[in-house]
């Protein structure tokens, strides 16, 4: 499957045009000699979408904008803590194009900073997810969050944050129907929606990668270090670990960010911003 | 002169050869659009040349060793404190090709984070070199420097690790007897040998930029923030500064570094690897 184009997806509104570019501008220089094309999942056209094609112009990543409209999910359940875009990642396969078999969904708080390759090509043995645990200071054991989502074959709680998708199983298996059931009948226990969803309906479907490789949640470094007994420090997350995940409240493009990979993350947004300006 | 090569200048032996190319990528990547090449001066062949010779090929600079040779320097003083190789920098121009007229000399503790262009572009006005002083905690004030390097007619002391220099002025001026003469006189009172040599006679002929810009001391993030009022903090540094030059002996490359820009700078040096690696 090597040198086949990597095809990313966002979900995204206005406000996070710059991180998604950010992510990209990441994804593309860490994953050289890979053709990337990134399908963008909007309810309607972005304000900023022109920026963002030529953007991608300018670093030869394809953009794909694809607007969901704006009666899809009239009839699913919408709050301000329910936001609609929380479905677009969920029911991604009734967006995209038939023919593509893969895509790697990716938040745009994410910082991609070694090779892409790996994780997209890699076999995903018959599951439909491919995802990772977070487990540091995770709010409920897995036992606790079997009855809290009503799913007793869950398979560990993933981050949705980071998923590589098999389109032609997401096809077989998931139908905006049963999401919407599920939401329905759930929503008092739900706190975190999308990914209550995907854990709640989709864990035992879901197959799990090292998150610290794959998902590092960049607010505990000192839990990764201890528990690798010190393996996993900062020389090794910086040369291993693929995408890093700005999780939590604290935001790196925040200008008084200035947590561990702080600079690492503001170099490549700046860059991000240069590219714009200047071509 | 826009759009011009670049030329960038090092002097080092085998123990800097990761370090050199972490600088050289990080110029190369940050400076877009233009075509860099690096004259790299050492006393006889590197055991990693071939490394470093593939190492540009894949990066897309040109990189031209040059011998000083084992007899040069023969007679000037030279100990421990005093390796010959502080001499590089300082004649630099009598093993240059001589249709060069204009080069930028880098230590290799260096990383480039934005565009050199405007640097290496800029209005000498007249001067044989542009270098930036370093205000921080200087060990001496400019008054103990001038009767210290004994050279009254001192413009400021300035640091030795990011010079660009005019090759046709630095051909009228420097000599290489009056350098020898200034070392043996003044030899008890230098400190920093190829610094003081460049304060003590030159300093006149130096142009100064500034510091927070072109030549930022990695481990004083706090004193550039509190002498700018606090414009000068992580964001404005990762958006405007061109050079950060990690001083000093804690070095970002030891596994143990965690300071600011630790993240960033063994970014940069895991890449480098990666691309010695696998191309």
């Amino acid at each position: 499957m090597s040198k086949e184009v990597i095809n990313l997806l966002f979900a995204i509104d206005d406000q996070f045009v710059w991180q998604m570019m950010t992510t990209l501008l990441s994804a593309k220089t860490n994953t050289p000699g890979r053709t990337i094309k990134a399908f963008v999942i909007s309810k309607e056209p972005l304000e900023k979408e022109r920026d963002l094609l030529r953007f991608g112009d300018s670093i030869d990543v394809e953009i794909e904008p694809i607007y969901v409209g704006t009666e899809a999910f009239e009839k699913a359940p919408v709050t301000k803590r329910w936001p609609e875009s929380i479905y677009y990642r969920l029911l991604a396969h009734n967006y995209l194009p038939d023919n593509l078999s893969r895509i790697l969904y990716l938040d745009a708080d994410i910082l991609v900073i070694n090779d892409l390759s790996d994780l997209y090509d890699m076999d995903m043995k018959g599951h439909m997810y491919v995802a990772s645990q977070h487990s540091a200071f995770q709010k409920f054991t897995d036992n606790i969050n079997k009855v809290r989502l009503n799913n007793y074959d869950m398979n560990g709680y993933f981050n949705s944050g980071v998923i590589l998708m098999d389109l032609n199983k997401k096809c077989e298996i998931v139908r905006e129907e049963d999401i919407i059931e599920y939401i329905s009948a759930h929503h008092r226990n739900l706190l975190l929606p999308d990914q209550d969803v995907l854990n709640g309906m989709y864990s035992q479907y879901t197959l799990s990668v090292p998150e610290r490789i794959y998902n590092y949640d960049t607010r505990y470094p000192v839990y990764y270090e201890a528990t690798t007994f010190g393996a996993f420090d900062l020389e090794t997350v910086i040369q291993k670990t693929v995408i890093l995940h700005f999780c939590g409240k604290e935001k790196p493009w925040f200008s008084g960010y200035t947590a561990r990979f702080s600079a690492l993350y503001k170099h490549y947004w700046f860059k991000a911003q240069h590219i714009l300006e200047t071509r």
